[in-house]
């Protein structure tokens, strides 16, 4: 179930992430190189820290034909993508709790403490978004945008603290995914925003 | 013969990457660092994806003295670069070749799937130039720029079919070079591209 | 002894790089990572490149919570730090010396060569700031600016100099750090500045 929804998510990811090469007018390589980062690069980053190998795309080639598949099908279809915004939109939101709920589980797996499982949730779920910013030269929306990390700090507290209750695993997962993607939502739909720090003094 | 080519390319990469450096007015660390990214870079993303230790340069510290070396000349000589700059697009695309096929070499000697040896090959050639631009903050000219990735793709397809036909490696790689090099050069000579994909909506 | 001044350099470093997020108008979540990043990142970076795990964060989560609550505090008390602007320039240098000194050490526990354990230490005591400009989307300073990677290199030097000369290791750290230490504000001091390889050619 989780790994059905882990494949939608990384096809979402792949998809939207296309659109984020075609700001940049890259050609096909770009745009699956963009995607791959996008959809795998979260649970590679987290897999580098924890030095977790094999990568999921490695034991699974089939992740890097899909994603690129899926990512060159998006450039194809982008203007009806387009009029599909909210879809993707809640697609993406989909994937972050995913993400989230995978990075956790895999952390519990090799015995890390509950603050680096949390940590792990969270870089599965956002690496892959700040990466592909870092590629296309800009400023990662990750650390500006709505509840997007806190949305998936939230998800993994909520499936730790519902484990900590010795609630079963899959409906830790359940509920878990329902709050976060709740808060998602609900920030995207009402324009929730963490409050910001600015500060402009010049050091250097 | 290969690691003869292996030097000469990574001494011609960290060159060419003197002077991407030097655009960003940087001092000499910065033209190094620049430097042993760009000639060492692939390699290094490739090893840690696929947990492939150590590292050429740890085993080989007189590649790094190598390259920080070619790197300080060609800020020196950087005028007479200039006028040699046909040459050091020729020894671009080698560099490109050579190191395709050293990584997919490696990913071979660790027994993983055929295309996983093709993204290694891909990797290795096309990485080092990607983390220099990011470094340089630009948008990473592989994802916009001439058939670059995709004379590695093909460079790395050649070398695993006439392996596959049970070719003799020492002509599979000949053939696979020589395939990838023309193919590049082509590609200069005419001014190649792949198709782009522009899109101008925005989502956020 | 060495444990407590690094302490207190990830707090400074995670105090500084909080402006530095704040330029860039981040929420907390930005705030955090940008902290962590540049905090904690120069021993990441040397963990991944040299296999050496766990990292020092994953075995001591309390280095995020306290590098987290200082970056939130530097956001906070942002008009009191510009007013201790200096304060912070000479813990950055200090940071600098003992993250350099400390990346050496790791080196020399894997049995590096001696140009590695340099470079391990350089990476220690610079890459942190690297990462950072890059996800603040900005050309590293760090290739640009005054002496500072030079001063890290110094530190190593003499550390490894004078562990030649068979100086006991205390003996050696105090004085590669107040040799780093003395270069680095000397030149914030005099303002002085590396030469600077400028080049205008365009070649694509």
């Amino acid at each position: 179930m989780l790994h059905l929804l882990y494949i939608i998510a990384i096809i979402a990811e792949a998809m939207t992430a296309a659109l984020s090469a075609g700001r940049r007018d890259m050609d096909w390589v770009g745009v699956c190189i963009i995607a791959w980062v996008t959809a795998l690069g979260g649970g590679t980053v987290r897999n580098i820290l924890f030095n977790h190998y094999p990568m999921s795309w490695v034991e699974h080639p089939e992740y890097l034909v899909i994603t690129a598949g899926a990512a060159i099908l998006a450039a194809v279809i982008a203007r009806l993508m387009t009029k599909m915004k909210k879809l993707f939109l809640y697609l993406d939101a989909l994937g972050l709790v995913v993400f989230t709920i995978i990075g956790c589980q895999i952390a519990e797996q090799i015995n890390l403490p509950w603050l680096i499982v949390l940590l792990s949730g969270m870089i599965t779920g956002c690496a892959g978004g700040v990466l592909r910013d870092v590629l296309c030269n800009e400023v990662p929306l990750l650390f500006r945008k709505e509840v997007y990390a806190s949305a998936s700090i939230v998800t993994g507290a909520a499936y730790l603290g519902l484990e900590y209750l010795s609630v079963p695993v899959g409906i830790s997962i359940v509920v878990a995914c329902v709050i976060g993607l709740a808060l998602r939502l609900l920030s995207i739909k009402y324009n929730w925003q963490m409050p910001k720090f600015v500060y402009r003094e010049e050091w250097h």
